[in-house]
């Protein structure tokens, strides 16, 4: 053979590689098996591997009957299917939720902020939720924030900035989508407040806005629905989980409702978030963190009992977009040991204990000593003098177990130092408080007393976090049923989507 | 039907239950397929998904091209399959390396500390490494760190204590196992150095043991081998990759000479340890982990070249043993951005930098201000005053390339108040540091001066810490070969075991 026709062999064959590897990466994300009518796509906002594994656990300390640790696994980490995702956006190796969950959602990359469009702003990209609604599929988005919030909104929106909440919750009307549940709609009247609200301007559409827990339970889905919790936060997300009331409804009671109303012939396909196990982890608060990540855990199994009734038909997915918090299950103080069962002590979130430090501080007394009885009710970290400690490990040697809990609890000299300091920076204000960069590094612009005492328990119980921010760390995945097999192994976020479409028939 | 006979058909069922439960449990770890000839297992010590995906980011920081980040994925996490380990010990949730690696060779769980034996210390297991000699297959064990470390040791050895270094080292002799490399025999003359030296003890029992490059590479498999890199630390482990000499081997140096030595027609059994990784990680030092994570992916490289040449016969499982130092990929300062690139500032290891500190304290001159022109020549921070970071972005702004690079590196004041405290705590010695809790949390009984200027250097490029210790967070494993698929799914570190050895037909 001459040299140019060695070359020529050489070009052909480069071509037909070229070919290969296109097919290949054509095929990782095809599903050539039967199709799934039902999928649930359930996404735990800032939900890494940490924060299973956390209330994995927590979960597990609590249960422990013997000696030796036995890892107590959650309906979703015990899915046969466990793949593992990059979540990098198209302008930072840290994403938000917003490319996050348009990644998820269309399966194209995005700028931090951007919500269903391309990074220039001007292409909107079609979600697997709008293919499914045109493949006369029903379609339900759920979510613990609001309704307009980053994560649903990019599964029936596009637009330039997360921030245009009222853009966005008039894109969810008009969408025509099935159910909307959770929280409510974010600035339902603008940002200025001078627009129609749009509760109203759903209602003139054709949907049912209901906002009590039994008309809720009693909905029959004669019209498409939006389901509001009775109770909202300032951003109108539904409470944490663990600060619940028994007139809310639960994100898995959430789930169940929108399986009833959404089954159908055609189908459906339901995505679900667990909206604020992210921003217990902003604020480095493990309590609110796991008691959320059971919340979403028991809508899963929602999911999971469906399934097992159609097994044949029914794709669940469940993936975090992001980790949040740096959370890590080792703390420099505690080495070699956990003592998660400590966070148990914890009775509130820090955003309702945030409430109480409001109210104490239009009290009289706004001494450290009026503050600390309600730290010990809300977290069990109590003070202890040195007489008392002496006296307390008396106890607990002779086995007092009342005592040993106490001492367990019992704040070291450098941990009551923090939070004094931590009370006098939350005395000052809001103001005072992010000025400089040391100051940031200790409290993130939370209210610098919750966040140290959060902290200072998670250490306790041996969990560390370095950020208040989100982190690039890839986060794992969980699936089962119709074509979960396509989900194994370590890809992109953008192949969640594609992958979903594929398995649920909506592609090609 | 009666109640009695009901009951004795729900018995039946019951047992049925049980049966199908334990058959199911057996099964994930059994491979029916053709079995492999040659098995890589490569251990990256305290090597989580945060440590790889550390690399990956440093990777693709500085390989980037355009203003999008992408991902460069390593050899060992570019493999089809992708898996997930839970790492607990029997007696705690973190494990150390010990019962880590126990897990990973011989499939059973035991406490912190203990080599190859059950809680009790009573019961020794049998590794997939003896098993694979006793079916005539070749063995090698390679380590980073010294020969008789917890984690080779677990492949050969049964100690109560994995500081019975010189046991251990009998062991290693005793095996008859074809091919050591890496570090040292740690304690080769026992604590009290009135032992007779293992090296010589190894040579008596027919061992060849070289200790300089040419030799090692020279060597042809006459005898079974120990080949000692020339260089090595106090704890007779292999340098940080990223100080290694010209006259030293690396890794992948080591791990090409056992495939050459071990390749047979009976096949072979290779456990090839990134033991350092671990090592930087307890010290906080992000860029000797990436540095030993790149020489860990090389020796990787080797192995699937070899699997390239026997693709039907060839199983490459890499895994890591726990997580350390509860890295993360965000920090509270840098948020939503990450600079991995300033690792790259950073020209020596913590380990190495230690060594100058050492020398500086015996010098005239041990002023803060003699210190920092070395800080800067060995991690690129630098202080600037008012004036000079005036005139620096004056230049940056006027698109000066340098100015902008010294800019990047400079010290806040908070940094460089912090480094200055930890400063004058390593000139106060060893002796006054770990005194008090807040101290260990500060610099964890690492040189305060080295660990405070590379979790500095790390916080500026986006990486967080928060132990000194190992996490309980699960691992990933990647895989490729003969039974690889075996490996998908989330499961314990014992599994890991169970399955190579079905794989290799060394189980049944």
């Amino acid at each position: 053979m001459n040299r140019f026709a060695m070359k020529k062999v050489g070009l052909a064959l480069l071509v037909l590689l070229l070919f290969a590897t296109l097919a290949t990466a054509e095929t990782k994300n095809d599903w050539s098996g039967p199709k799934a009518k039902y999928v649930f796509l359930f996404i735990g906002d800032g939900m890494g591997l940490q924060q299973v594994n956390a209330a994995e656990i927590y979960k597990s300390s609590l249960e422990a009957s013997g000696k030796e640790p036995s890892l107590k696994r959650l309906n979703l980490s015990s899915l046969p299917v466990q793949g593992m995702i990059t979540t990098y956006s198209s302008n930072s190796f840290i994403t938000d939720s917003a490319p996050a969950a348009t990644s998820l959602a269309s399966g194209y990359k995005t700028d931090n902020g951007v919500i269903g469009m391309d990074p220039t702003k001007t292409k909107k990209f079609t979600t697997v939720a709008q293919m499914a609604k045109a493949a006369g599929m029903k379609v339900g988005i759920l979510s613990t924030v609001s309704l307009n919030h980053a994560t649903p909104a990019s599964f029936y929106a596009s637009q330039p900035s997360r921030n245009d909440y009222y853009e966005i919750g008039q894109q969810l009307i008009d969408s025509g989508f099935d159910y909307f549940a959770g929280g409510g709609l974010h600035q339902s009247r603008g940002k200025q407040k001078d627009r129609p609200d749009l509760y109203d301007v759903a209602a003139e559409k054709g949907y049912a806005v209901l906002r009590d827990r039994s008309s809720i339970l009693a909905a029959t889905g004669d019209r498409p629905l939006i389901a509001v919790n009775p109770v909202l936060d300032g951003s109108n997300a539904m409470p944490y989980d663990m600060d619940r009331g028994e007139n809310e409804l639960s994100l898995a009671e959430f789930t169940a409702k929108g399986v009833e109303l959404l089954d159908n012939p055609k189908g459906f396909f339901m995505m679900v978030e667990g909206g604020k196990i992210d921003w217990a982890c902003h604020a480095n608060d493990a309590a609110a963190a796991i008691g959320d990540t059971f919340a979403f855990d028991e809508a899963v199994k929602v999911g999971l009992d469906f399934a097992a009734k159609h097994p044949d038909e029914t794709l669940v997915v469940i993936v975090g977009d992001h980790e949040t918090g740096g959370m890590s299950l080792g703390f420099a103080g505690t080495q070699y040991e956990t003592f998660f069962e400590k966070v148990a002590f914890q009775k509130e979130s820090y955003e309702s204990f945030d409430k109480k430090i409001a109210a104490f501080k239009e009290g009289s007394d706004r001494s450290f000593e009026a503050m600390m009885p309600l730290v010990t009710r809300s977290f069990g970290l109590r003070a202890v003098g040195a007489d008392e400690r002496k006296s307390l490990e008396e106890k607990a040697a002779a086995g007092d177990d009342e005592a040993r809990k106490v001492l367990a609890m019992a704040l070291s000299d450098r941990e009551l130092e923090e939070i004094r300091r931590a009370f006098e920076r939350t005395l000052q204000g809001e103001q005072e408080r992010a000025k400089d960069e040391a100051t940031f590094l200790l409290y993130g612009g939370y209210e610098p007393l919750s966040v140290k005492l959060t902290q200072i328990l998670n250490q306790k119980a041996g969990i560390g976090w370095t950020s208040y921010a989100h982190t690039g760390i890839p986060v794992t995945l969980f699936a089962s049923g119709v074509g979960a097999e396509l989900f194994n192994g370590y890809y992109d976020n953008t192949d969640v989507a594609w992958k979903t479409m594929s398995v649920a028939g909506l592609r090609n």
